[in-house]
């Protein structure tokens, strides 16, 4: 277990709570959640992202939020689990774990359609317990991997937030960090802030301090010049879905970063869980892009940042051609180019 | 002259007004430079910047710093005129107009020894004029230059704010902008925000908006997205420095444009005023970039966004390699690689 201070996502077998990440770095409060529109509210606000957290979260939301329909007739049971989870997958498109989490848990369901609602229940509530305690291993197991690509003293160069605050714990591509420090391996890491959200400044530079780990905050257009510097041996991003043919979409900014890594010989790597790879996305070109309100380029904490009427292109991820990518790590191990997920 | 609604820098012959661009935009407002010391706080604390418009302000804060000294003799005013010029020239270390402008009205006055202060003063005066009349003309013929490269309805990147608020009038990389805009060609601007003072979210959206020429806002880790969706045709930005093999300081942010234009095979072209050429450096290697403090990324407008005591690196620019530059431009004309000043 990693010695950290804080769990992002706690359930008591009860009541969900979550560390609303809105709020970060100012202040660490968690915020409730009781049912499929709190959980839905949630990630669509952002109060909870990154990948799996989002996952984790939509299965106890489904769970939370059927359990106000017990008493109902097994049909009417059935078709509540139908809608809640189309609404909860509804909630941010690119994420795959979003959807795949969503359907596990119906899948549980449907597995046993005889079973009483109480004890299909019983089930659904298991599942999110299991999907939660599988994070925890796959993060923990992703960090091992990666430790055969973190060398004493390396600069690593991340983006936007994959780390405890985005899984259950550990993290992904922050996973290899965590899993060096564990081991007296000295990293120097350089997050970029990630705009609009500033998922690096608020949360991953947060949590490396918290961690004691080396952690240098920079603005996204900065990476360029840390690179040239020769300041960054490797560059570790998470996934929010990886295309059969290893196109990756992750958070806007990632591509270039991509980019920048080719130009400077650096390697790049994609860190997720397996259950990112969504085998029926062929290739990036079939991976559905956010784009989230100009609200959130042109003002900070209600200043108005640029002329209020001025028109913003805001895409919240991007795709990262597989040709770009040296090696992508899951809990099951690395891939390298060409990908095959088999 | 072009049909701006806005000057940035006045001067009525007694006193200097500047557009406080740290207000903008939500206020246009003017500050009013009494001395060189005004001048030397609105440069350093950026409510002017822009490398020619840093440049006029020093020289006009020069004369007026002086005027102070009509009454001192000869030997005396000479002096101030060297104190003076050294402080005005520490302001800000990596725009070389700053130097050149400053070093050119010392001449003035070394050029007339014997002169009386009162008609030194007058010469000064005159020169800083001169330095102004000639900025707006080279801005309108870098403008007309840049009409070679820009065809209908072609979609261009700039990064920072090299426009109208930059300098006297036209802006540099901007100029092209509004040459073609008062041809009647359609063009579609993307703006970089450019972190962390955002001139490209304040300042350049602000000023192209008001033009009534088409611009979108970006972050600038959107560059290689929308590169990558063939919305962009051509890169154009100013410079602070351009050493004499052609590589340029610019903007943070500016190399790494220059990278992912060179990945998605897009021109890439620095507009400057041929002051910005400084012979006396050989290469980027002998450009000294100004390092900000960490309040510029670590908060806005006084809120929090990341750990308050995070370690941060905020470099003002950075050195984009003279091999990444299509072309440069200046009011002489356009110059090829392999660059070669003369």
């Amino acid at each position: 277990m990693m010695n950290s201070s804080f769990r992002t996502i706690v359930f008591d077998g009860e009541k969900l709570q979550l560390i609303d990440q809105t709020k970060l770095p100012a202040e660490l409060c968690y915020l409730v959640v009781n049912d499929e529109q709190d959980a839905f509210q949630a990630i669509r606000s952002m109060k909870v992202r990154g990948a799996p957290a989002i996952g984790m979260t939509a299965a106890y939301g489904l769970y939370l939020g059927l359990r106000k329909h017990a008493h109902k007739d097994h049909e009417v049971f059935y078709k509540e689990l139908y809608v809640q989870s189309v609404y909860l997958k509804s909630a941010r498109p690119t994420a795959v774990n979003l959807a795949w989490a969503v359907d596990r848990m119906v899948a549980v369901a449907q597995r046993h359609p005889n079973d009483l609602v109480a004890t299909t229940l019983e089930r659904l509530k298991s599942e999110a317990e299991s999907i939660q305690d599988e994070d925890e291993r796959a993060c923990r197991a992703m960090g091992v991997h990666l430790l055969e690509f973190i060398k004493e003293d390396m600069g690593i160069l991340t983006h936007c937030n994959t780390g405890a605050l985005a899984t259950s714990q550990y993290g992904t591509a922050l996973a290899g960090f965590y899993v060096a420090h564990e081991e007296g391996i000295t990293i120097h890491v350089y997050a970029d802030e990630t705009r609009p959200v500033l998922q690096g400044a608020r949360l991953t530079a947060w949590e490396l301090q918290r961690a004691g780990i080396d952690v240098t905050l920079i603005c996204d257009n900065m990476a360029a010049t840390v690179m040239a510097q020769g300041k960054i041996q490797a560059v570790m991003v998470g996934a929010d879905r990886i295309a059969a043919n290893g196109d990756t979409a992750n958070k806007i900014g990632t591509h270039q970063v991509a980019i920048l890594a080719k130009h400077f010989h650096i390697p790049f790597y994609v860190v997720a869980p397996w259950s990112t790879i969504d085998p029926k996305t062929q290739s990036g070109l079939d991976i559905p892009i956010e784009e989230r309100s100009a609200q959130e380029v042109i003002e900070w904490g209600g200043i108005q940042t640029a002329p209020k009427d001025i028109h913003v292109y805001n895409p919240a991820f991007d795709v990262t051609p597989h040709e770009l990518i040296t090696a992508i790590v899951t809990e099951k191990g690395t891939y390298h180019p060409p990908f095959k997920f088999l």
